[in-house]
Order: C-alpha cells, then structure tokens, then sequence
C-alpha cells in the first residue's frame, strides 16, 4: 500500500552504470511519471555496498548498506545489482512483504526464474524483466503479450552487444578477434576479462529467458548449449563475407522433433552464417536484435541497444510504470506461463545447414570422394565451390548443406577428416536464418 | 460477465481477409489460448452483411446480420470490418453494455479515437488496437508501456506495405511509378485504387496513433501534413541510391520548437531519403518497420508484416488475449494518455535537411549565383555535387544542405527557379534519419 496518499515507495538495491541512471530519471522525469502511473514514485532509498562513493546527481542521504531493511519498506522494489546472491534473497523478501519487483538480473532469471515467479504469483504481485533480455528493446512484452494469440516457431537473436562489436569490426576492419577484443575494451564494451561475454554464457542466459517465454516452457541456461567466438578467425570472417554471408553469434530457440519423434524446443548459442540480405546480418556494432518467426504474424523483428545505463534504465522505468498503475488501479501483469512444458531436446538433435570448409590435395576426383562421404551420412550438399592455392598443389573446399542434424554432421565430418585427400578440416559453421 | 463457468464469448465483427483468419486462429489455437487467458473463448457470433457467401473454415451458423444484437451478447467485441460507420457506433455500443473491444481500425482512431477512449474509459472496459498500427508489429505496448518511464523524440515509421514495395520495386528493378503500382497490384498488395496508399492517407492515419501513444497528445489525421509518393520518378530513385541512401514513404512524429518559442510535435507523412546504412533502408518489399529514439533507450526499431490476413490477426489475438485475461482476473491495461497536451505545430515550421536537384546553364558562376540564394535564406549547405551533361550546355546540381526550416527552404526554391541561369528545379527531397 502507498503510505501516503497519492505516492509509491520505490527501492533501488544497486547504484552502479543501470542503477545510477534509474535514479536520475525517476527524478528528472518525476511529473511525466506522476501522470503516467497515476501516483507520485518517492525514491525512499538505494541499498549499495559501500556508501560513502559519491554518485553524480544522487541524493548521499539515500543510501543505505542495509538492503535487508530497505526492501521491507518500498512499494516498489527495482534490483539492478546483478548476480544470483543476495539478489535472489532480497528480491524473495521484498515480494514476501509486498512489494511489487522489477529486476534487470538475467543470470538469477535464467538460473532460478521460477522460485521467483512462484513467490511473485503466491503474494499476488508482480515480478517484472524487460531490461534482463536485450536491455532497451521491449522485448518481454511483444513475446508474451502480442504474441500470445500465435504460435512462436523460432526466435534467433543477437543478445550481447560486446560479440557483435567484435565480429562486426573483424568483418569491416579486417581485424582478428583479439584485436577486436582489445578495441572492444578500449570503447567499454567489453569487460576487463571478457570471458562472459565471448564464451557465450550472457547471451545462453538470454535464450534461457527468451525460450521460457516463447515456447511458455521452463528453460534454464543449463538447457542451453553454448559455443562462444573464440574459436573463429579473421579468416572465417571474411569467408563469410566472400559467400555473401555474415557471421554473428546467435542465441537461437526453436521448435523441433527429435529422432524418436518427440516434440520439443531447442535452445542453444553458437556463432552462425546468416544470409547478408536477412535482417541480423545488418545488426552492427553493438546493438542487439531479436528476430522471431512465428506462424501467423511472420518474421518480426526487435532491434535496439542490448546494455548501457541509459538504455537499461528505460526498459527498468517502463516496468516500474507497469508495476506501479498495477498497484493504484489494481490488476497484475502477465505472470509465468509455463503450461506447455515443451521437452528441451538435446543438442545433437538440432538441424540445420552448414558450411564446411576444407583443404585438400589438389588432385581430380577429390570432390567425388568428399562427396560421397556426405552422401554415406545422408547429408545432401547445397552447393560447392572449389579454388585452387597456386604452387601449393592444395585446393579449398568449400561446401554448403541442405539441413541435416548435428549427429549426422559431426559424424561425417569425423569421417571426411579421415580421408587421405583431406588435409585439413579448416572449418565448420552453421548457417541459419535462410 | 463470462455467461457460463470457464468461458468467454468472442463476437466478431467483419469476416474479410482479417476476420476469416481471427476466427481460424480462435478455433485451431483453442487449446493454448484457454491456457494463456485461463477460460475458453468461444466464438458466439460473426456480423457480415452478406451471410450467404461462403468463407473457407468459417462456421455459416456463426455468421449473422443483425450486428447491433451481437455486440449486446457478447465479452469481448473483435471489430475488424473497418470504415467509419457502422463500426464507431457498434463498437460505442458494445462498450455501453459492458464488452472489451479489440479493433483493427485505424482510420476510425485516427479521425475520432478520443470518443471510444473515453468510452472505454467510462465504462471500465478495454479498448486495444494494436492491428491498427504496422499490422503484425507490436508497436503499441512498446511506446505506450516499455517506453513509459522514458521520453520519445522522434518516432520513424515505414506504415504503410504498399508503398514500401512500389519504392523498392523502383530501386531494384528500375521500374516507372506506374509500372511498379500495377505489379503490386497483380501481387495483391495494391487495390484497384490504390489512391489510399500511394497519397499517404493510410500512413497519415497511423502516423496520428504513432504520435498520439509516442506523445501522450491527442493527434487526429486532420493534424498531418501529407504527401504521396506519386510525384517520384524512376530518376528520383536512381539518384537517391547514386548519393547512398534510398527513398521511402515515412510516417514521422516528433518533438520541435516553433520560431515562438513553442514547444510542441509535428506529424508529418512524406518521401524521404534516408542513408542506404540507417536501419530503416533495409525494409524492403512490403514490410513495414518503426524507429524510435527515446531519450534514455536511444535508437529502436520494430519490423514485420503491416498487413495482411494472418499478421494482423496474429495482433488482434494478442490484443483479445490480454482484454481477456483482465476479465478472468481483473485489472484493465493502460488507458488513453494524453496528459502531455503538446500542441501541434504547423507544417511549415518542421526542419530538416534537404536535397535539392537543379538543371542549371553549364557556365562558370552559376554555383556562386545559387549558393548566394542559399545564404541570404539562412539556408547552410552541406555538400554540392555539379556533373555536366555532355553536349547540351546543361549541368546537374545536386544540393543537400544542413538542417532548415520547411519554410526558409520553400523561400529558397522560389528564389532559385527565378533565377536567370537555373533552367528547372528538378526535385526537392527531404533527407532523415541523419
């Protein structure tokens, strides 16, 4: 309940790059705010660790280290401190005394959404997330709201703004990936140790929320397959580009059948091909997107910036306004729908087309060996295209699938990797969106 | 009130090319749409005006005349008939006895939204539109709910999938003004008459929404300054990909300061060239996409079908999915937001950059004589590209100049054709998104 009249309390656990700017905009924007919930939003404190770091534009007298009582005191309680504890016990106990909750915490979502959804649901509040995937890109509410009279069949996404800045200035600068890196830090898109970023695991706790909303199933990022970039050269990259495609890491949820017939979804991250006409592929620098296909509305398309303060605390405020018109006119959003409860299939299911690219002995009948070895898997070939290195008696190979699975092409590139011909598996990569 | 335990009643109003798919998608998603609402959706009623046409899938028994009794029996009320009349004053009508209404209409919004929001509003009841704006797009609840707790600029839209396919049928195929309009008429995206679309008097109409959400200002389509795609040339569109960028029929709305001083919007629909690397340039064919800046989330933009059978039923279910659910478990979503009152300032004041093309007397001094013309109207040029055409004394002068107000550009071309060595201004485009 407000405690006075005509204004909510709200909390803020956390006063870093997100949470400093949610505090600046909840002041500055204060009376746009006022006629949009409907209520005054009183700032009553921000729990941060050490209080005596100054903040540009926050009020010292704010701050408080202790987060525990805070949240028992807010209407509204806005947790942008990151991480799985003690965000997870904060966040439970200020739903337990009442509190309506908006987090930006993606890896808590992704690690354990449900006993936060569960908690949300039992005190009849609301637990919100916009900022957790794709920062400002409204995102959530288009998945589950717009989208809830459809049927989602795919959704591919560029969720980290830091992979996409690397491999875009691999691709225009010629640059390999840890001079990319480096620029990347250097500009602040990238962490100090990038390791979150590069190896996938930000953007599989995105999938993880991303796919629980599509497909209206519990996904957690163990269900997520992950394959990060640091595997890919300057060399893939500008391959890629010489087939007119364009390599992106990709966070991608789809339904699919397994072998035994089952049906189920399919989660996973790892770089892929997308075609240079499809949308994604003009996805630069470090934005985001999430394209989505679903069955009667089509391809649809979410694009934006996926971090920074600025934008993370306009997707927070937009759920604070949700939240808080909840809390004076009544009502709740959407809450976990979970009925589907689609079986998440494993990895070496997933089917998709591939590239394959070689180097063999320059020598006739080379293709028709490698050929057949596809054939032998049942992978049909697309399409191939052969060049020979001059004075080196090698030629590059260079072979694209029709869709087939994961099992069924590991194992043919086990086998064609065994040819005497071939003299090396230069590379694999997927291709998707086409 | 749900007339029985566990179920709604769904009536619909219009079984056309929208209609005929909300009604497949009630009857084939039944199952997972009773999850998502938490109570079956029945489908009580279908008002056509000629109820012996057969329509594939649809029920005859459903189908009825008498609209006016229809909407009285029913919770929520689907209107996808379209036009002015009967659908204000039935959808007026099943508000008044107590229904939520989902609508599809954009040009009753646009000329007398206000009257249903009010409508709405007095009676506590729902009233969504989300069919009305870019068809498949969510655009509604991201402007008007992930985007409550920030402040819009500038709203960019490509509304109208008609225009959007003439135009790129021009640019990639070289095809005249006409010759595009009839393949897109053979394709099914133009009508016969396809005046509504290539005068821009459907994207004005959803320019008026865009702005009204985007601004929380009550915008009505007699507030947009309009202009068609019909006095564009094949050579229009040549020379716009010639300096990099590509022309398109934009829908834009956004904030500006009159010479007085007042601070208001301005909502205009007009071509524009925008650079071929904006986001905007890569809609082609005949999607539709809409970019936002926001003050806090920056540069957004949401793409997808704008019309057709199944998009736009995809968005009307959403929206019969969330009045729904308010029903089963109260609460209603957000209501017409027009606190901000902005007023809307005249078309001659909005500023923007320009590029003016003239055929001019191949003689020196004739550039001096032009940018004299330029300078005295306070008119600053950004760059100038002259090329001679060979054998016939004439040159081409392409002009884009810095930003300027619609005003003291109109007083510079005047000036300009008067001049003695300017044989014709060829065209005057405006350039946005730069």
């Amino acid at each position: 309940m407000p405690h006075q009249s005509g204004s909510l309390r709200v909390a803020l656990l956390g006063c870093g790059v997100v949470g400093t700017q949610v505090a600046r905009l909840l002041t500055e924007q204060a009376d746009d705010l006022a006629a949009r919930v409907g209520a005054r939003l009183e700032l009553v404190g921000i729990a941060v660790r050490d209080t005596t770091v100054e903040r540009e534009g926050v009020d010292p007298a704010l701050l408080t280290q202790d987060a525990d009582e805070l949240v028992t005191r807010a209407d509204v309680v806005v947790e942008v401190m990151g991480g799985i504890e003690p965000a997870r016990t904060l966040i439970l106990r200020a739903i337990e005394h009442g509190a309506s909750v908006v987090t930006a915490n993606k890896a808590l979502l992704a690690a354990d959404g449900p006993t936060l959804y569960a908690a949300a649901d039992a005190a009849g509040v609301d637990l919100y997330f916009e900022a957790a995937v794709a920062g400002a890109i409204p995102i959530v509410r288009p998945v589950r709201e717009s989208l809830a009279g459809d049927r989602v069949q795919r959704v591919l996404g560029i969720v980290n703004g830091t992979t996409n800045y690397v491999l875009d200035k691999m691709a225009t600068d010629g640059l390999d990936l840890d001079q990319a890196v480096k620029e990347a830090q250097a500009l602040g898109y990238a962490e100090a140790d990038p390791t979150a970023d590069v190896e996938g695991y930000d953007a599989a706790a995105k999938a993880a929320i991303l796919a629980s909303l599509a497909f209206h199933t519990r996904v957690s990022i163990d269900d997520v397959h992950r394959e990060g970039i640091t595997g890919l050269t300057a060399d893939d990259v500008a391959w890629a580009a010489s087939t007119g495609r364009t390599l992106k890491l990709l966070a991608i949820a789809e339904r699919n059948t397994a072998d035994d017939g089952t049906e189920g979804i399919q989660v996973r991250v790892h770089p892929a091909l997308v075609p240079s006409d499809h949308p994604l592929a003009g996805v630069r620098g470090a934005f985001n997107a999430v394209f989505v296909e679903a069955e009667a509305a089509g391809e649809l398309m979410f694009y934006g910036r996926g971090a920074g303060g600025a934008p993370t605390a306009s997707a927070v405020l937009g759920d604070v306004v949700s939240v808080a018109r909840h809390r004076v006119l009544g009502g709740r959003g959407p809450v976990e729908s979970s009925y589907a409860d689609l079986p998440v299939l494993p990895a070496d299911s997933a089917r998709t087309r591939y590239q394959v690219r070689l180097e063999v002995r320059d020598q006739p009948g080379v293709l028709a060996q490698v050929a057949a070895v596809l054939a032998e898997h049942g992978v049909s070939i697309e399409s191939v295209r052969q060049s020979a290195v001059p004075d080196d008696h090698v030629a590059l190979l260079l072979i694209t699938t029709h869709t087939a699975s994961e099992r069924a092409l590991s194992g043919t590139v086990e086998a064609i990797s065994g040819l005497d011909v071939v003299r090396a598996v230069v590379s694999v990569l997927r291709v998707e969106g086409a």
